[in-house]
């Protein structure tokens, strides 16, 4: 039988993931049966989520199980097809494991078309992060031309994409990130008004308050802790606070504590939501087609970090955790 | 001139309000303008929102002035009437001031009907007590029948509105209070389906699964702090936590610090939010005529504590801080 290189869950990590929490293996491809493709990886997405995962404390999706292979996003090829729909050299996209040739049935992809966009942006801007920042920002936030928008981890997958969404749809657009060249990024590639690096600044709630003069109205938060804190001082009457993620406590070993949310929300009639992009799964089409009009039309650009080899996917993963990517981070295989 | 007694902030509270915080003075009543009339305080409502206006930190009323008078909602009789349609003899409600005897304008008064409901429930039940319990409920927390409600501060003013109408609109209905005889009366005067003391209960996260065994799915939270972090651990995938006070952390003289929402927040796609009841003004109307219809129905029971005499008030306003009341707390002057 046919072996393919495999990337497994080792152990379930302490805080902070690290590379012995995986193991690096060869696993058995089956043949095909009826209804399934087999499939070359060809970029694989990697995830703060996938952190989430790798526990085992209830959460909004599965555990990986230990000694199993690791999954995430992929765009991979077809080789053999014993699928209707689709044929050798068709591109896919799904939610596949870190192998380098696997067998998959066909109901759960999506064709992807390689000459419409790059096939890295089907995990990102085109995906399930385009949907991500577009579903949070609009069904959540309710932006309205005019108001500001406040974004964290905005050097980030999701972040860059809300705030060029932002930029659409007539707001004022402040991105939080960690590093002047980030800072830079936002302002020159992605067309925010302004940018605080938050690591160079003392004073994060004088900052926001600086660069949002009439407050805070919509805010993203992609990081929570200490920026999260910063924000609440400057929210506006009637504000809405989109919970996308919380990477700065995903490694936390104890309950994270922060000021208490409440006061501020009841004095400023204020709403926090969290969601995940399969809350909006009946806006997906619809979020696609707009994301992809604005990608062809040039209003969205996609920064990716792209890390080479199979090998290096672990690696990809941990670097999220330091701050190493600009952008949606894959690896190509 | 005539004169009347009247209470003072005398001093801004440092963590807990004292005695020493108010001043009994006597103030002048001045001769009737055209539009105005001379009115009889007959009912004063105190209430825990008042501890803001109290402190000169900027919050979304502003704040009582040292050495003015005090001022909250008062049922008062017409005494005289330069006002077309306010006559001698008739009640109203309004926003008021600490005086035994006042000239107010009739256009911010609300004229009362004493036939259909005691006076004292216009400032409960009938006012802005009940149109927040209601409009709380309905508008942020859009229970839908079968579902799990949880109100904390439940045997309070609010609390035990919210409970009422949550049963009367098909919910189970589980209650958090701070003494044996408050649980006993949620359930057996306002038919609460469960509750639980909160003051001999050392594990809240526990008790409140087993009173919710299908888990949270509306939080009416009265009270911020470690109720609500145990209310945290306990909320279903979509619940809608409703931010109506926090009155255990109202007191503070430092930030107040409770472990962190946004993780809970994103791991189940839950909303929290903040509001008052002016937020929903254009609701009121209905608001009112909805709550009248079900008081008449007797379906809502007002729990009131009745303090008498006008040199009372203030100690009346600092018992809601010891749980000294069962539901509303007004005095009658």
């Amino acid at each position: 039988m046919r072996t393919t290189k495999t990337i497994l869950l080792k152990s379930r990590p302490e805080g902070k993931p690290q590379i012995t929490n995986f193991e690096f293996t060869t696993s058995d491809v089956p043949e095909l049966k009826e209804g399934e493709v087999l499939l070359a990886t060809k970029y694989v997405s990697v995830d703060p989520y996938l952190r989430g995962r790798m526990s085992d404390a209830p959460s909004y999706i599965p555990s990986f199980e230990v000694n199993k292979p690791m999954a995430s996003g992929i765009v991979a090829e077809v080789l053999e097809s014993k699928h209707n729909e689709l044929g050798k050299g068709d591109y896919v996209s799904g939610l596949l494991q870190w192998k380098e040739t696997q067998v998959a049935r066909g109901v759960e992809l999506i064709k992807v078309n390689a000459d419409k966009a790059p096939l890295s942006a089907y995990l990102g801007v085109l995906g399930m992060t385009g949907l991500t920042a577009y579903l949070g920002l609009t069904e959540i936030g309710k932006p309205k031309k005019g108001e500001t928008l406040l974004v964290s981890g905005a050097a980030g997958a999701v972040g860059s994409v809300v705030g060029q969404i932002g930029k659409i749809l007539g707001l004022r657009v402040v991105g939080i990130a960690g590093s002047d060249e980030k800072v830079n990024m936002l302002i020159s590639e992605f067309g925010f008004d302004e940018a605080i690096n938050y690591k160079t600044n003392n004073d994060m709630t004088g900052a926001i308050a600086k660069a949002c003069p009439n407050g805070v109205d919509v805010y993203f938060d992609n990081v929570g802790g200490e920026i999260s804190e910063a924000a609440l001082f400057n929210i506006n009457k009637f504000s809405r606070t989109i919970n996308c993620g919380a990477i700065s406590v995903y490694n936390n070993t104890e309950l994270p504590k922060s000021v208490s949310v409440q006061p501020f929300l009841i004095k400023k009639s204020a709403l926090m939501q969290g969601f995940i992009v399969s809350d909006f799964a009946d806006k997906h089409a619809g979020g696609v087609k707009q994301l992809a009009e604005w990608y062809s039309e040039g209003k969205i650009k996609s920064e990716e970090t792209i890390e080479e080899g199979f090998e290096n996917i672990p690696q990809a993963f941990l670097g999220l955790f330091e701050g190493n990517n600009k952008g949606k981070m894959v690896v190509k295989v």
